[in-house]
Formats: structure tokens, sequence, C-alpha cells
């Protein structure tokens, strides 16, 4: 992969090149006493007297994910040989940001599937889903204020709001069709990047990190969540390799205005820009026009500019690591990024 | 007002009895400088890039309302002699939690009307209102934040949290004609209560209240927040004194089981169980099902009763004020809970 061309690391990278399940496991192996006491915090802060709210909670709980999330707090505390335990506190708080903003925003999309599982606004409704979301996302700042570190709760309060900045910008592109490079990747900025940047940065705030590693870590996380989330997008059109568990071609459906759309509606031949007017504009798709959309970003190469693109964020990320002692954590920190395009290629 | 006779203070209570309007007024006049500081905190806190964002806060922010709950956490402080400036930016934040409520309720309940003005689901969309609901809560958190006393941050993250866990609640009684007194105000004491309660004991504790004024105004708020509620539930059947400028009988269209409501099922005579039955358990309403409904519960006495229930709750919020020492602001405070009922009556 050009990805370990582009790291000036000077430590040898292990080959054959794991997969992204591979660093993903590794990096739950290694963290694995700081995840079962993620998971014992999510479950306890999800009581309630309640019961509609612990059993909407569970399920978005139990559908799991990959945590990827709330490991990058534990692995970047952890890489700074930080020895407390506040920063399982914070995952789990960075977890349930994740799953308020989940909630909320299959509400908005109107999604019926993630990770292969029925939504809860499918389940139990959309108010339900709305209200819960607020309740989950209350509990991830009582977290936060438990660590009891006010400048993570600084960075974590102000990343919440740039996320929904981000989701009400992607709200404004959707069925733009003249919406540009620039202003996607700015959704993607706010509405991925700054919560994987958050959680790499409270991990290395709690640690009492260098002002060189604090900034390396966050900047880490926001080019990694970047790519992360450009990956997302191709896999949206390429169902053999979707590992989601969503369905493929949601953000077709919806108009998204993801960067594989953006590049092929920019491309377009002059009689096909009725084409994407049609689907995306207006909305009104019929039978083949999923297939036609992925046939025209493969012949415009608007995947594969997606996939360079996101290459370039990642290596950006791996640059960013070079602030960080070498040390396990720090290794499958870097294993993440390097195999993140696996999910893809 | 018999809420005079009950109150234990010593003071003479100057009669006439101002209405509410007019403590709400004094109120402001008394807090001028650091309304208009918390006006500014707000308006500085909805600014964003994301051009909806600040049109739809601004929108929540211009509809305005009484802001009953900053100008406690405002009047909590000063009545301890506070002289900093944090209050202000705890009362913003007060406001704030209130404002994504606001628009979240809206929302769920598919209001159309606030404050006399068209709601923001209504003219942005539902989506938008979800999604400018959660920027708003966050930038409350990086509010309190800013005040930087971790205490607060516990009592207003837990406060959030309660206030979604009644709202929840609530949702599970709406349309449930066996919903009892005591579930009732359990909600109440939730969705509404909590944020008032909030509101005062984040004044007190910036203050350095000593212990007694600190659960005093605590309480105060908690007892008066019930108090407000159940006047708002009564004004839902009571266009006649209306001052909330939202549609007159939307509880009732919603078939929220508000405590007039609690109270007239329980009442009922036989022939009566059916059309409860009709209008709230199964939605189907009639020209003159609201007015039959109003014409029961009076009959019954059910409204009297609900001010009855108020009334205990203001002498309650009365009582507790007796830990705060005499000021012209532990005054006004006073005297919005003892005008309070005159929003009926």
């Amino acid at each position: 992969m050009s990805a370990h061309l582009a790291t000036p690391l000077e430590t040898p990278v292990a080959a054959p090149a794991p997969t992204f399940a591979d660093a993903v496991a590794r990096l739950r192996a290694l963290l694995k006493g700081d995840l079962d006491a993620v998971n014992g915090e999510i479950l306890a802060r999800m009581t309630s007297p309640v019961q509609l709210i612990p059993d909407l909670a569970g399920h978005l709980v139990k559908a799991g994910g990959k945590r990827i999330r709330p490991m990058m707090t534990l692995a970047a505390a952890r890489a700074l040989a930080y020895d407390g335990d506040h920063h399982v506190k914070l995952a789990a708080a960075v977890e349930l940001i994740h799953g308020a903003t989940l909630l909320h925003d299959d509400v908005v999309d109107g999604s019926s599937l993630r990770r292969g599982a029925r939504t809860a606004n499918v389940i139990w409704g959309n108010k339900e889903s709305v209200l819960v979301g607020d309740f989950v996302f209350s509990r991830a700042f009582e977290l936060m204020v438990a660590a009891g570190d006010l400048r993570v709760l600084q960075v974590l309060s102000r990343a919440s709001g740039v996320i929904a900045e981000g989701e009400v910008l992607q709200l404004t592109t959707q069925k733009n069709i003249d919406t540009t490079f620039e202003t996607y990747i700015d959704v993607v900025d706010a509405k991925t990047a700054a919560l994987f940047a958050g959680a790499a940065h409270a991990g290395a705030i709690i640690a009492g990190a260098a002002p060189d590693a604090e900034t390396g870590l966050r900047d880490y996380g926001r080019y990694f969540g970047i790519a992360y989330q450009l990956i997302d997008d191709v896999l949206d059109y390429d169902g053999s390799h979707n590992d989601l568990g969503k369905n493929i071609g949601d953000d077709f459906r919806e108009g998204k205005m993801t960067l594989p759309v953006v590049y092929a509606v920019a491309r377009a031949r002059t009689e096909e820009k009725s084409f994407w007017r049609r689907v995306i504009v207006e909305g009104r798709q019929e039978d083949g026009d999923f297939e036609q959309a992925a046939a025209l970003m493969n012949r415009d190469s608007a995947i594969a500019d997606t996939i360079a693109c996101a290459r370039q964020y990642t290596d950006r990320a791996l640059n960013e690591l070079r602030h960080v002692e070498e040390s396990e954590y720090a290794d499958a920190l870097r294993d993440l990024v390097q195999t993140s395009l696996s999910r893809i290629t």
C-alpha cells in the first residue's frame, strides 16, 4: 500500500500487511481490560426507571459496532503511559456521544438498518429515538464530568457542537448538485472527524501529553476520521465489500452529495447532467438508476479518486503519529490507519 | 391568596398582591444588566458558518419567552451576594438547555405554535430542528464548561438527563388512560421541575452557598417548577386566561395525560369512560369534544383540584426560601411563586 511509502517512519512495517479487521482485533486484544470497563460504564449509565430507556439504549449498545472511537481514546492514553482510570470514562462518553448521534441521524435520514440490525426509530419510533438520544447525550456529559478534567470537557463539548454543525451542513448540501469538494470535506471534517479527533485528543489530555503529542494525536484522529468517512462513502456504492451492515445505496436514495457523487457530477457529460439532476435533486429514482450511478462513477474514476483522497488523509494521519513515542499502542494505532483502505481494496 | 397564609415568613407582604406578570417584570428590572449579558452570551454562542443554525436558533431566541429559568440562576446567585460573572454563563446555558428541549419537544409533539409564533419544525422542518437542537445543547455545555465549576456541571448534566427521562416517561403515558397521579407528578418533576431546580441550584453553587441555602434554592426551584407546569396544564383547557401563546387544546389533541385529565378520568361516570377512551386512547376526536372534556373537568373539580395541587407546591417552594437571607432578590423570587397562580385565577 502506498500509505506505507508515505509514512516517514523508520521502523520497518510487518509484511504481509494485515487487514483492517485484523488491526481492529489487535487493538481490541491490547485494550481488552479497558474495553470491558468501558462496556461496564456504558451499561451502568443506561439504567433508568423508565423502561423504554434501557430497552432502546441497550439495543444501540448491543448492536455495538467496532468501538473504534473509544479505542482511540484508550489507546491514545495508553500510548502515553497513562495508568489512571479516567480514560475509561472518557472512552465511554465518546461512544455514547457517537450513539446519541446515530439515534438522531437515523431519524433524520429515515434509516431502517444499521450494523445489520433494524434501527431504533423503526422498532420504537422517531419520537422515542429523539428523546432517548438526548438522554444518552446527557449521560455522556455526566461521564465526562465524572472524569473531572475541564480541558477534556471543553474539547468534547466543542466536538459535539461541531458534529451537529456538520450534520446541519450536510442537510443543506443534500440534493444540492452544486456541492463542491471543499464543502463536502467540511461536512466530513465536522460530522465524522471531529469526534475521532476529540476521542484521541481526550485520551492525550487525560494522560498529560506534551503539546506535540497532544496535537499529534488530535490530528491523527481527525485525518483518520476523514479517511474513514470517505471509505464509508465508497462502500455505499460498492456492495461487494460492504462491511457496514446497512443498506447499500442509502446515501444515493437520500440524495446525499458524498464525494463519489461530487466527482461524478463534475465529470458528467452534458447528456448525463439530467440523470444526476433527476436522481439527486428531484429524487425521482427508478430501477437501475443506482447501478447507472455506480457505472458512471467507475467510468469517470469518481470511486478511484475518492479512494485516492482517503489515502492522502491516511498518510497525513500516519505522519502525525511521529510525535508519539514508539509503543505497542502507538503501533496498533498506526496499523488501524494503514489497513483502513483494506475495507475497500 | 392562600399561598400567602401558608408562608412562614414574618415580613409583611405588600398588598394588593401583584400579578405574575408584575413579578416577572420586577425580577427582570432587578436583573436587567445580567439579563442583557445573558442575551449577549446566547447570541454569541449561536453563531456558525452554517447559516441555518443562527437563523433557526435566532428564531428560538427571538421568540424569547419569559426567561424565567435563567432569571432563577441569576437571582439565586445575587441573593447570595455573588459578585462574579460566571452566573451569566450558567444562566445562558440553562436557557439554551431549555431551548434545545423546546426544539425537540415541538418535533416530538408535532406542535405548530409556541409563544405566539410558528415553531421551527414548521418553518424549517423536523430534521433541522432535531439537529439544531443538538447544536444548541452542545453550546449549552460549552458555556457551562466555560464557567469552570465541576459541581455545577454535574448538577446540570444530570438535570439534562432527567429532563429527557421525563419526556420519555410522558411519551409512555400518552394515550394511557390508566396513568396515575403519582406517575404524572413524576413526569412533571422530571420534564419541567428538574431544570427549574438545576437553574436555581447552579446559581447557589456558583455563589458558594451554605448547604442549607443551596438545597433550599434547589428545592425552591423544584417545587416552583412543578407548580408552574400544573398551571400550564390548566391553561391548556382554559382559553380565557391563556398566556402561553400556543394553541389551546394542544395537550388534549395529543392525548396527553396531564393532571386535569387524570382527575377527570378517575371521576368519570361509567357512561363517560367511553368518551375519555375514545378521545384519549383512540385519539378519535370530533367537534365539541374539547368543550365536553373541559365541561367534565369543571363539573368534577378536576381543574380546581389541579390548581389546589399547584398551590401546595407553591407553598412548599416558599417554605424553602426560609433558608435564604432576606434581600430584594430573595423577595423577588418569593413574589414570583406567590403570584404564579394568578396566571389562572
